[in-house]
């Protein structure tokens, strides 16, 4: 871990810095796997698959046999943990529900915002060797409560052409509409642009390696709306004399045996604390199974003290971390003070762990300081809010001389027409 | 207009279609742009005010006397006219605040979304012949009301270094923070890297021409939020027997003066109603300042008959217009069915106008076919909505053992470590 000791404000900009990727050359190699797909649909994802996959996929769409099948695939015991994650993540996007109240502006002129689900949404969920099938709950789960009518996953097949039986399971148990067999960038064209076995939709969720990002952001240019633009993941500990040193380490290291550019950050008010959280760290790494991954993150890792509560404060704002943990006594404190962070953990006994899998809350979130202006994945993020509007003729009465002004004083003269015709009627 | 009568379903991705602008090139001219503004801040600002407005800048930021100017610059008319709209706007807005509630998803398993406004918001306000003081209400509102900190506006200065006193006044007016005089692509790149005079902010609002749109696009690569993604205004205007062809007419040619590729689009049951709201728009082009614009928007409008009313509606779904106005009688069974729109005018009375400028709804809206994802500008735009958590030692009991089992599955031991050590001293 690199130290830092009460940086001065100057320096914020640069510890508070990610690493910059150059997305350049990736975009270069994803354009001409859009373009094909868009252009040959399924027998362009059948190559793609077959080159980048390494299989041959006649039929790309998950059977209901497979689907019936996936249940008998997993323990007993998994399913009852998926359970009681999903209650909670229902329950809690379920709270997230907003109705809307018709609003008299002026006598006579009713407004309202009605949220309406987004019609067709994509999820993406990578494979690769452990099966991501808390992202399925945290997509799909939203995704059916806010009331989209085709929820359609896509998820890279394996050699043998299938996609783990958790993620089936688990796509079926809470309502995804169909469930394709086809990764990488190809997968994101294809729930973009539409195929002739995969469905167009409108706004695409899920996360994915470098190819995958690239192509949700060149599908995002083309008006296609995307959850949230990517990042590696991030966690910032806050941690003082009162923090439990192990729970702090092993917050630490969940975060960094994510992948080798994990963000990890400890920030604290005393160096005794940080020493003695350094040692915790590399006990609990030793006999970590991702040991090697985590040790490269740890490396590039931070360890900042700030003796005052305020800096303290402001870095943190300054740095809008996805994950904060807020390990001490004091952390009310702390949290009403905190305006850019992705999810906040709070106390000694809510580890990240518990956020990312069964407490409820979505663990889709802003990364690379995105927190400042984006939200992460709720239940807004699957409807639109479209505005209504009606108005009596005692309403145009009321406010129709102040529209006419005003157009006119923006030159919009047959602005102004349309409701001078409407108020010489009514008159 | 073109006219299209009953048209089969597989014609109505042509018909919905709308222009396709070159970015590229636009893009290849904004990236020096933005970049000679990022790197040499205040005087990269200072060259391009001198060579795309023709006018030298001393001082970008706009005084406090020329504020106070300001309001005496403007007829007392057209303040009502303001105060009138910002009124309404307000009421609507504030309605539009949604407050969180503590979630206990599991016993001891506290969470809760937060609202947080953004802390620094960039409005763009584009310069013209017209000043767009309304967009600058429909944009400063709202962020006030969401408690933005810092909230900065920038305009381009006329050739004698002046912005128009009602976008002064009225900005003045509902608590816009700072404004300076800076247009196009460089001030987008001054919202969003920060130079000097400007401040950096996170978030970046407002129309413009198409340099200032690929600037807003080309930042929000990395990771600046924009409002939007651009496209042409647009109505769709549903009209049968019981329309009031006048009031008809003149919202299609409200439309149409916005701009040449504004996109009009006529939808009626009833030839008859079509070819006479097409005869009345010919009278009333003809007296209209801007007939020259509208002229040609309409040559390029589109009038469709559907006699089949779900036809009808499944059609405006499928092209999701901007503005949508139902002049009919029925029009509650439309608006019932209507899942894809920016913004919808609903009975003879509710010309867009109204909603354009002082019914209190937002006029920033989704076009292109955006609105099938995208909401128009509210209160929510403004925020993030953070996750809390807090969870006790029993709620850590309660949910533990299904986070170890998650977490194991996913192959993320440090993960379920983080939780096996709490758990082991709740014990």
């Amino acid at each position: 871990m690199k130290i830092y000791n009460n940086p001065p404000v100057k320096d914020w900009g640069k510890i508070a810095k990610r690493p910059v990727f150059e997305t350049e050359v990736i975009e270069e190699r994803v354009k001409p796997v859009l373009k094909k797909v868009k252009d040959y649909g399924d027998i362009a994802l059948k190559e793609f698959t077959l080159n980048f996959d390494g299989v041959e996929i006649d039929s790309f769409e998950v059977t209901d046999s497979e689907k019936e099948n996936a249940a008998s695939l997993i323990s007993d015991e998994l399913k009852q943990s998926i359970d009681i994650a999903r209650a909670n993540i229902e329950k809690f996007h379920q709270s997230q529900r907003s109705h809307f109240e018709v609003i008299e502006t002026t006598p006579g002129v009713k407004c309202w915002q009605k949220n309406i689900p987004i019609q067709k949404v994509g999820l993406y969920i990578p494979g690769g060797t452990a099966p991501l099938f808390s992202t399925v709950l945290m997509l799909a789960i939203p995704a059916v409560i806010a009331g989209c009518e085709e929820i359609i996953l896509c998820s890279p097949p394996n050699k043998e052409g299938r996609i783990h039986p958790a993620i089936i399971y688990s796509a079926s148990l809470v309502g995804v509409t169909r469930i394709f067999k086809v990764g990488g960038a190809q997968a994101i064209a294809a729930l973009g642009y539409g195929t002739e076995s995969i469905p167009k939709t409108y706004k695409i969720f899920g996360p994915g390696n470098q190819y995958v990002t690239a192509a949700k952001q060149l599908l995002s240019k083309d008006g296609i709306a995307i959850d949230l633009p990517a990042g590696p993941s991030e966690v910032l500990v806050v941690a003082d004399k009162t923090t439990n040193i192990e729970f702090a380490a092993a917050d630490l290291l969940s975060q960094a045996e994510h992948g080798v550019d994990s963000q990890v950050i400890l920030l604290t008010n005393n160096m005794d604390v940080l020493y003695d959280i350094q040692s915790a760290m590399n006990k609990q790494l030793a006999v970590l199974p991702r040991k090697e991954i985590a040790e490269k993150a740890i490396a590039n890792s931070k360890a900042i003290v700030f003796e005052d509560f305020k800096e303290s404060v402001d870095f943190i704002n300054e740095y809008a971390p996805e994950h904060l943990i807020i390990s001490t006594k004091n952390f009310e404190e702390y949290s009403a003070n905190i305006v850019n962070a992705g999810s906040v953990f709070l106390g000694y006994y809510t580890p990240e762990s518990a956020g990312d899998y069964a407490s409820g809350t979505n663990h889709t979130l802003p990364t690379n300081g995105y927190a400042k202006a984006f939200s992460g994945v709720n239940l807004d993020a699957f409807v639109k809010k479209v505005t209504f509007q009606q108005i009596s003729k005692e309403g145009l009465k009321n406010i129709g001389e102040a529209i006419q002004v005003m157009a006119e004083n923006e030159s919009l003269h047959a602005h102004k027409n349309a409701v001078t015709l409407r108020l010489n009627d009514v008159k």
